[in-house]
Order: structure tokens, then C-alpha cells, then sequence
């Protein structure tokens, strides 16, 4: 039989993680309901009937709830662009196209989803810049993974795998970067598929001598 | 002799240009030290011991200076490319390259000069889109002259040099977007002359076919 001190500590112990979701579930729908700019730790504190010093205990800031929401979000994107990366009897230009488009069609549907995601981003982006970076060279790691199978399959005539991809990667940047897409949705741009197939041309190339 | 009232209205006539020059290089130098947001029409008019109404004879608004200022700037972005882009002797590679190394290098030094160039370029993006779509329609229309000229020539096989033009100008935004360049400095990238080198290989290669 448990001792009941045993008890209490395991209770508190299986609450903290769901404390923990319950805080960022409802920072997550305020950030997307009134924008991060004007959402407080008291509002979330509130809404969960909880104290500000409780929501304290799990998170220093917002900006550290605003990093797990971040965190979460990305880890969804890498895990979706890991998968196609690694299907097996598609070539390497197929993974590449489909990894571009469902980076484009899930920025597309974060951003329609959540009209002010570029406030979460752009806070993100300025208060915890190596969240951001970790998120870009991951995924930059996963389209040079593909950029390598497609050079040693002889699909692709890249001299440098790891920097082709981080060229494709960039080149993308106006079809899957969240403030990009959610603040200018009617900006200038082939359209995507076109796109994909210019990039392709690129890493397919063999390179000419000057 | 000219008629006492003629004078009047001749020097009226050549000052107004000069008034509004005055108002431009002095709202511009607002723009510059304090940012668009802060700026206001009296503050312009307070510097150059004008009523506001004054100003308000040469532009509707703030936007509407701002759309000038910006109008200025972007006139001379394009005419510096045009002149690469007519250069006699140098291939289409040679153009193009040239052509995205200045837009990088103009970007960077504008940006180093006004590090609130962001605020400009985003008032005019929300506020004036169509003064920033033609800016961007009339640097693709440059860049598609000279895909045409490779593609004439056999430099270039793309099959559509106006799309071929898009895709180049929509993948250096990284490098040369006033608000990317000015607000994320340190963002990961390659360097310029690799993504140079990477965007000549998809308008040198020929389409595979699936």
C-alpha cells in the first residue's frame, strides 16, 4: 500500500503535465483570439482558475509558454517533412517536391487557421531566435538527407549537398514562413508548383565551368 | 518686363517643387531617426516652419509622403539593375548574377543606413501595396529581359522566361526584402554567390521529363 505523502507526490507528479498542456491549450487560443501582443499571464491565469504564481511554477514568462506553443508547432512540421523524407519508393526530386508542398500547404493552413500567428512567430523570432534557428537547420537537415540519396542515386549533380538544400530551403522562404504568408497572402509569387519544378531543375543540373 | 502678379506666380510655380523636395528629404530624415510610426505630419512641418495645412497642400498624408519617399527609392533600385541589365559584353549568367548581387548589396548598405527602413517598407506594404507591386512586377520585367536574352542566345533553357524571372526574383527575398534583411540580420542563409550560383544552374539546365 502507497504512504499517503507517497500518494500526494504522485498525484502532484501526473497534474504537472496536464497543468502544463492546460496553460499552453489556453495561451495558444489567446495568442490566435487576441494576438500574443495582447495577451497576459493573468488573462491565462484566469481562465484556468488558477493563480499568475501558479502558471509561474510551469513557465518564467510568456515568452517561455510562447516557446513551448513554438516547440510544438515546429516539432509537428519536422515530424510531417521527416516522414515524406523517408518514404520508401518515392525518388529523391518526389521528395523534395512533396516535402516543399506540404510546407506550403501547412503554413497556408496554420495561417488561415490563425490570423495572428505572425504575432506568435515574429515574437518568437525576436525573443527566442535560437527556437527559430534550431527550427530552420532541422529542416534544412532533413532536405539535405534527400539531397544526398538524390546525388549518390544519381538524380541529382549538387557538388554540396548540404549547402543545395539550404539554397532550396531559402528559396522557399516566401511560400512557408508564417509571417510572409499570413501578413502579405497576395504577394508576388509563381505559383508552387512552378517553383518546385525550377528548384529541381537546379539541384538536377550538372554544374557548368565557367 | 514680367507683370508683378505673373512673378508671384512663376516663383510659386518653381518653388513648389522645392517645397516639396524639402518635405520629402525632411520627412525621409524622421523616417530615419525616430521611425514611420512616430512621425507625425506636425513634427514635418514644425522642422521646415511650415503650417501643416503647407504640407498638406503637396500631400493628402503621411502615407502619401511615405509613398513618395518610397517611390524615390525603389525608382533608383530599378534604374541601377536596368543599366546592369543593358551592360553591352556581359552573357545573361553574368547579368543576372550581377543583377541580384546589387539588389543584396544595395538592400544590405540601405538597411546599415536606416535600420528603421522596416517600418517604411511595412507602412508602405500594408498601406500602398500597389506602389510595392509594381516595384516588385517591374524588377521580374528586368530579370525576364535578360532570361530572354540567355534563353536567345543558348545560355538558358527555360521554357518560360517571364516564370523563369519569378522564380529567381521570389528566391533571393531572403537577400534583398528591406524587412528580412533589416529585422533578421543573422537568419541562417547561404551566401549570396552560392545561391547566385545554384539559381544560374535551374535557368542553365534543360527540363527532365517525368
Amino acid at each position: 500500500m502507497t504512504h499517503p505523502a507517497d500518494q500526494e507526490l504522485i498525484v502532484a507528479e501526473e497534474s504537472a503535465p496536464t497543468t502544463r498542456c492546460r496553460i499552453l491549450a489556453t495561451a495558444e487560443r489567446f495568442f490566435r483570439e487576441i494576438g500574443y501582443q495582447k495577451t497576459t499571464v493573468a488573462d491565462i491565469a484566469k481562465t484556468l482558475r488558477m493563480s499568475p504564481a501558479n502558471v509561474y511554477r510551469f513557465f518564467d514568462s510568456k515568452k517561455a509558454i510562447n516557446e513551448a506553443v513554438v516547440e510544438r508547432v515546429t516539432r509537428e512540421v519536422e515530424a510531417l517533412i521527416a516522414t515524406i523524407a523517408a518514404t520508401p519508393g518515392l525518388s529523391a526530386s518526389d521528395r523534395i517536391a512533396e516535402i516543399v508542398r506540404s510546407l506550403h500547404v501547412d503554413c497556408l493552413e496554420r495561417c488561415r487557421e490563425n490570423p495572428r500567428i505572425h504575432e506568435m512567430v515574429e515574437a518568437a523570432m525576436t525573443e527566442s531566435w535560437d527556437v527559430c534557428r534550431h527550427h530552420v537547420d532541422r529542416i534544412s537537415g532533413v532536405l539535405g538527407r534527400v539531397v544526398t540519396d538524390g546525388v549518390r542515386n544519381g538524380e541529382f549533380a549538387a557538388e554540396d549537398p548540404t549547402m543545395a538544400a539550404q539554397c532550396v530551403h531559402v528559396a522557399i522562404v516566401r511560400y512557408c514562413h508564417p509571417v510572409l504568408v499570413s501578413q502579405y497572402p497576395n504577394g508576388p509569387a509563381p505559383p508552387i508548383e512552378t517553383m518546385i519544378a525550377f528548384l529541381l531543375r537546379a539541384l538536377q543540373a550538372r554544374p557548368q565551368r565557367a
